[in-house]
């Protein structure tokens, strides 16, 4: 006998679970295809050498990988570098702008720890092949309305610019400390003002510039103040204005598209670690849940296919930690039933089987999820079946009822019974269901 | 620069090729769910020594099995092992009889060659903890279901019972040689009696009994002349009886539940290669399609729980091989369109990208989707961009719509255009897409 159990860092759901999961992926599914992005699919494996290519480190201690025949294969661990493959791949079949959604599971050999998994959900929307800001504010709009049709409370978008700090890191002369700025600043929020002094004093920073810095990234507010801010630092930079302008335009097209002002802040202190961001970048925060951190994040980059592809292509994009994001909001889903079925038919006897399978499939077709008990168990249990499983109806069936072509219903929530002609009983039922 | 490729024998779609197979997933997850089956979904790695516990030759080798660390892994390479772990691990959190679909992908490194996949979609339903013949028909109907809801043509399940052939074997006094004439019969379509008779004599078993054997298990036709055939064949044995009753109820059944007298038949050369099944098998064929062979498969089995468990749960399932039956409907999917967007806003200006984003946020709230081009390219540029991803409907915005508050809609297919009040596009915009 063997121990039925999975490897550590391995989730699945229980049915409930499940369904009120599937529940949020059709959600975020509909607002993105609400906004016309395309669904792709990409394969678990891929070729090691190609879907590393860039990654060391870290990530590639991270990867599953491992050899089958003469294959060097490596597990999916995000869903940006096979976005950047297969554009790469299927460049002549596919239609730019490019836009796509892509909701997959990504492996990870994580630490385990509490809350950590080792596969999980992430979902995806990127425009491959626009450099507009129009496209940015597309993304935003998507992720805000995907983030929205869940009805998540307190959802604040963060949005910053590499190239505004970046430009005026040059304007200080203090370029040259760009990539040691965006890590450190990147720590902010969770480490402090102090911290990251201290750390870009390190780094051989002197104090005085290295408060300068802290200062300047960390002003955050709303998007009019800190424009205006950013206008009266009066940099001559072109970067710098371009930047800001592109900044004007997304803040402006936000409400215009439906955001509401207190939904986004520009923040300067949003980096995002990844390096190959150029543009724009945010995250996003449930303001009444600041533990969880961001549950969305990405922004723009203009030549991730670089190494598949001479030409560069411009994308912009956002992710969702779907299985992260699920963690936090299941709670108020899991009320839900362990099974789709709205209607539950017992059969008392073998003589009303046939009667019981001809009255499920009228009402199937009338619409709704019937499951027929597929045996004959004391009535008492098959009730139980139907409560347990969040079932709302139950039809009892015997030689009475199928004689008088009529059957009974149960309504689970109030205990009330009723006898119906047959052909009445999917109007009948919708109603109580 | 990286040759972006896959490894060989991974399969991925195009937008409009992954369109069309999310819409038959769709499909067929409504009709399973429309049967009272809930979902749910494995890990693509379990423990090896888990997975694998009972499986030796053939599957092993084409498992992917790896160690990552310390442990030793292996990829799911069906639904139904998983299945079994699964509702041993969960075994008191779950309402038995226990009713799951699954649809996920398996990997198998097989032989690549055209049309053989190592990755592809399995889509299962099982019932576990009814030992009823109303969970056949459960399955049998639910399955029946979720293929006619794809429309196709010349559906025939092909049923048959091991424990008939078994129970016949052994009034024959052949019992000793059941798994050789299972395994043999299953080849009778593919490689014609005669050669099956010679499988079975180079067998060990004699001539005239090999040829009494293959007489026996070629009976194929209509449900009623089989039975009544099966009923004149005589046979005392109980286990025939019981089986043979088995089979009647289902077939009354199915047709109780909607099945027509023309969709299946009973074929007792249908055994199925795996040795956990017990009782009913079962193959579907499309008839005007016989070279792609089974599209759904399934029976009885009565203790797959028992290398984790030490009290058997019966249970019975049937199996879709989505990847392959993609392949073969997919000519008739594919003329669909390669985007979500059933309406494309052009604005002409930056002047107007804020009320194009405004429009679009209306009919977005009115049920439309609705992309925005995110640049400023050229009109005819755009209009192409609607044409090649198949969006019926585009919206053009330039100064004079924005002051009057109008939109000026193409209907791509007929070309027309008319100009409207903003307020009344989605209406318009719902009557002709």
């Amino acid at each position: 006998m063997i121990n039925p159990r999975r490897p550590s860092g391995f989730n699945e759901f229980l049915p409930n679970e499940q369904i009120a999961f599937n529940a949020m992926v059709s959600t975020i599914k509909a607002a993105y295809e609400k906004h016309g992005y395309a669904p792709i699919e990409t394969p678990a494996l891929e070729l090691a050498q190609v879907l590393l290519a860039k990654e060391g480190g870290e990530t590639a201690k991270q990867v599953y990988r491992f050899t089958k025949g003469d294959t060097d294969l490596a597990m999916r661990f995000d869903l940006t570098i096979p976005l950047a493959r297969y554009a790469a791949e299927h460049y002549n079949d596919l239609v730019f702008p490019f836009r796509r959604y892509q909701i997959q599971e990504v492996w990870r050999a994580e630490k385990a720890q509490a809350g950590r998994f080792r596969q999980f959900y992430q979902c995806d929307i990127d425009i491959l092949g626009s450099n507009h800001a129009l496209a940015d504010v597309d993304v935003l709009l998507a992720a805000h309305s995907a983030l929205k049709s869940l009805k998540l409370n307190g959802l604040l978008f963060k949005i910053s610019h590499r190239g505004i700090v970046n430009a005026w890191l040059e304007e200080k002369k203090l370029n040259k400390h760009a990539t040691t700025v965006l890590r450190a600043i990147d720590k902010l929020e969770k480490i402090g003002t102090r911290a990251v002094s201290e750390e870009l004093i390190g780094a051989g920073i002197k104090k005085a510039e290295a408060e300068e810095i802290v200062s300047f990234v960390s002003k955050s507010g709303k998007a009019k103040e800190v424009l205006q801010f950013l206008k009266e630092a009066n940099i001559k930079n072109d970067n710098f204005k371009k930047s800001l302008e592109s900044l004007e335009l997304i803040s402006e097209s936000l409400i215009a598209g439906g955001m509401k002002p207190a939904e986004f802040i520009i923040d300067l202190s949003i980096a995002r670690g990844f390096d190959y961001y150029t543009g724009m970048v945010f995250e996003t925060v449930l303001v009444d849940q600041p533990k969880i951190g961001s549950v969305c994040s990405g922004g723009r980059y203009d030549n991730l296919l670089g190494q598949y592809r001479k030409d560069p292509i411009p994308g912009v994009g956002a992710s969702i930690g779907l299985s992260r994001l699920f963690a936090t909001i299941k709670d108020k889903l899991l009320n839900g039933p362990a099974n789709p079925a709205q209607v539950l038919i017992i059969p008392f006897t073998k003589e009303v089987d046939g009667y019981s399978l001809e009255v499920a499939a009228i009402l199937r077709l009338a619409g709704l999820n019937v499951l027929v008990y597929p045996n004959h168990d004391k009535i008492s249990k098959q009730l139980g079946y139907a409560d347990k499983l969040g079932i709302p109806a139950v039809i009892l069936i015997g030689d009475h009822e199928k004689e008088k072509n009529i059957v009974t219903i149960k309504n689970m929530k109030s205990g009330n019974q009723k006898q119906i002609k047959r052909d009445k009983a999917s109007s009948y039922l919708k109603k109580i269901i």
